[in-house]
């Protein structure tokens, strides 16, 4: 199998030229775009990789997943489905939900921007720092990597050039759908985007979903089984943004995707993915990540469809 | 498990007293909204079935499934995805995509009225008569059931009474999407949406296509694996229109629902369900419906998130 | 004033080459497009002429200022401002004025061509074609000229290539706000639009409604003087579609211009002017004809603000 | 004159009851909802008033008009024109610009929020306390009125709850269009809206405008007649937000309306004219208010149609 997936991932790295690595901060615009990791692992316990597979890199909206999953704990399926809705927006990763009508819950989504922000005030804590705290510790837990932490500089080049999530936050106040402090609401989301993750990080992440909350060959469960399917769920209509349809036809599993150029994905009783690949397409989608994770999925018959 | 249905039947009967019958074409309103009948037809052949499950209704937008199928047929994955996209467009079924652009395919989804009367164009004939005829065809053979038919009033009334999709069809052709006459490309989408089924001609449907394209324990390939899937992954981000999302958390199955008061539910490798119950919610799927699916989803663990 | 006028048309001929020949019907790109003539009517009755004055063309959408004054004369204000709002929609002529929630009157204007449309249904006749011969006798008594009448090869070039102006109508039918028949509605307006005029007969007809409603010197109301401030006013807000500020900025008088390359503009209590110029700019109005009434505005001193 | 003025102003005061006081920020909402006053100032000099012309308001968007005089004479009617553009949005007063496209000064109005943020930028100042304080010394030179200053109170208010205001300004930055520091931007805007008048006041102001750019029986341009007009224009079309059209039809001059309850109407060669009446209808602006200048107008023919 570890042949296979350096053949598949070799197959797939000259994609790289046909993305752009992010430029909206100048931080990521650092990522060598020619790279290209995988890392997978099984429901059995058993791991591959191949190529940068060992790369740091910014999780991103990837942490969507676990702000969600946060949210869930502290909340439960019909708190959290109240405040922000499920439904596929149709629209890039920072859609502004505007409509004629009042914004109303019903116009956000969990895996778009101002959905995410909004879920980072479900999350319990005194404080945003703490509410941050959370969210790291989880990812942790869930990567079983005690190790990872946030990376500094993202972070601040985030906090710098975030006008347009400051906007977003703002028109949430406007609608008096968030009554905390912007700034320490996106100092949280600006955070918990910067988490430092490798690709074995999102495939230890994603098998835990894939498994419906459980580590592989454990018995217990590390989030409800229900949160494990609510995001699972989530992500095929919008984990991709406005290539969540083509990626659904193209790969047939659940998963997010960063702009740090990583993505999660996750073959349900199968395995967790882990992929990194900095070059992405207009929708903020790595290129070569999509191209990889489609040979995967038609080479092991992963998709659910 | 024919008791266990019997039961999830009974106990969603009084949803049927949520919603209401679709009166926007008057012959439709004339449904009795109290029903609610399931068919279900397992892999392995087995079926099961409650309630009203003998009532003949007509199939409306769940046609779209076979105009879909048909087109790909006729045509291949890649040029149907040219004409076609297949981004969720996170609007009701009647949705007017229009955009500050000029419309292009991407702003399509074969599951939305503007998108599926463009199929119509995309199927093989001489005339639109011998197109429909091609798509009553391929209901008879995916449903195996060669008496199936058009009910001539609901035809009439629906080419009465068309004014919306004649308006998306203009569109389409003062965007250079339709070349051929209107008329005639909204005769063929009106037939087929006329066509008459009852829930056993759903789930054998739906069992087709969970099996990848084959019969209950059959090896011949009635459509090809490919565009099964095809089916099954742009019904889940799309087929229970800007329901969508909902229904992935709530069933966790492709389906699709038309404004009859049907819905085909597609759980792969596993079974077709065919429901029908005509009252139906604001989004113009079957309240009852969705409600009994979602306790034989979680009965049978179908989701397969 | 001759020789002023004859200096500034000569210094605006070059700008025809900055624009284009309307190309939506076949008929309306045989136009030459480095035409460019005037017609000026005083209110004290003294006229002034230069270019290609002479050359006819179709009248196109200046002619929803007869309709709506039409529509007035048989209606009254309050039950055209009741089905037809009069707010600037911002947007092109042909604007599909959609919105999330159901269409009312008020997303219409009279001067984009949904409202033109609906402006049809509420002139008096048994017919539609009644209705249309007494637009156009409006036209010839407003004008003075008896001898007006459609261009017939445009007409049925429009009817060929209405496909925009069908989804529009068909999108008012569909929000119960068009009861007719389209097609025959849609007869009415694409002939009305197919009138041939001059720069003499929009200069008449835009004098009478400078001089809220009377021929120069004449003390007989051909329109209520009502109904002619309504008209102006509207043109001042949407007579130039999306380029309407701007005109207001730049010329400062109500105007209509019409993809003939037409434009009627009205100097309340000073003169009536008609222009023609068929190579237009990118929203669909005459270039060198807004230049030229640029420099007449300036010259003359007609801005109303 | 001044009875009829009582008179008309008299029959008005019973509209007051049609409408609500602003409570977008609680300083506003302590407005006694009965009021209703007016000022008028002929281009003979001569003054007329009634009601309660003497209480004091904030002036809220009428300051819009100012800002764009002051970004005209310090930048220049091409450099303004460029920055933000001058088409009616047809959209309310705080409308989101957002485009599916990237937004651009075409999007924008200075008459609407976010083209009158953007204005702020444009006036000359090395920091925002010095263009504000440039903005208050026009105001107090147009009105003649050497002791106008802000109602501090009201401007601590809306920098409290200026959510929507921030989303907008962040949108402009996260778009390019603004480079400055976000609050002190939005702190001369606030402080701009909260700079306390009369009718008095605002009848000052306006006859100088209706004068293009002088006083009353003065030679001396305090504005350049060009800017004058470029207000005049732009208000016509936008200056009631979108109420402009119909406006422009019941009234028939170019006005600018606050929800502080000020209107200040300029009718071109004739008067400015101040009204204070803070019962606003849903568009935001003045019920009783408008109902007293279509009066005013058509007792007094001003309509310029």
């Amino acid at each position: 199998m570890e042949t296979q997936l350096d053949l598949l991932t070799k197959e797939c790295v000259s994609y790289t030229k046909n993305g752009n690595v992010a430029d909206y901060i100048p931080e990521l615009s650092k990522a060598d775009p020619g790279m290209l990791g995988a890392y997978m692992i099984a429901e059995d316990g058993s791991e591959f990789f191949s190529g940068d597979y060992m790369q740091p890199f910014t999780i991103q909206s990837i942490v969507k997943t676990i702000l969600l999953l946060q949210a869930l704990i502290d909340n439960g399926v019909e708190a959290v489905s109240e405040k922000v809705g499920m439904e596929a927006t149709g629209k890039p990763f920072d859609a502004i939900n505007v409509t004629e009508q009042k914004l109303d819950s019903r116009h956000l989504n969990p895996m778009v921007n101002m959905g995410a922000i909004l879920m980072c005030t479900l999350i319990a804590g005194n404080t945003y720092e703490e509410r941050f705290s959370r969210v790291l510790e989880l990812t942790r837990i869930l990567s079983g990597n005690p190790t990872i932490d946030i990376e500094r500089k993202v972070y601040l080049s985030e906090k710098t050039y975030g006008s347009k999530n400051r906007a977003l936050a703002y028109l949430l106040k406007a609608n008096g759908m968030l009554a905390d402090d912007v700034e320490e609401v996106l100092d949280c989301y600006f955070q918990a985007c910067s988490i430092s993750v490798t690709c074995k990080d999102l495939a230890n992440i994603g098998v835990v979903l894939a498994n419906r909350g459980r580590r592989p060959g454990g018995d217990e469960f590390i989030v409800p089984e229900e949160y494990a399917r609510y995001v699972n769920a989530t992500l095929i209509t919008c984990g991709m943004y406005d290539g969540s349809g083509e990626f659904a036809l193209r790969v047939g599993v659940p998963a997010k995707s960063g702009v740090g150029g990583g993505i999660m994905a996750i073959a349900p009783a199968r395995m967790g993915i882990g992929i990194f690949s900095p070059a992405l397409d207009e929708k903020g989608n790595s290129v070569a990540g999509i191209q990889l994770l489609e040979k995967i999925s038609r080479q092991f018959k992963l998709s659910i469809f």
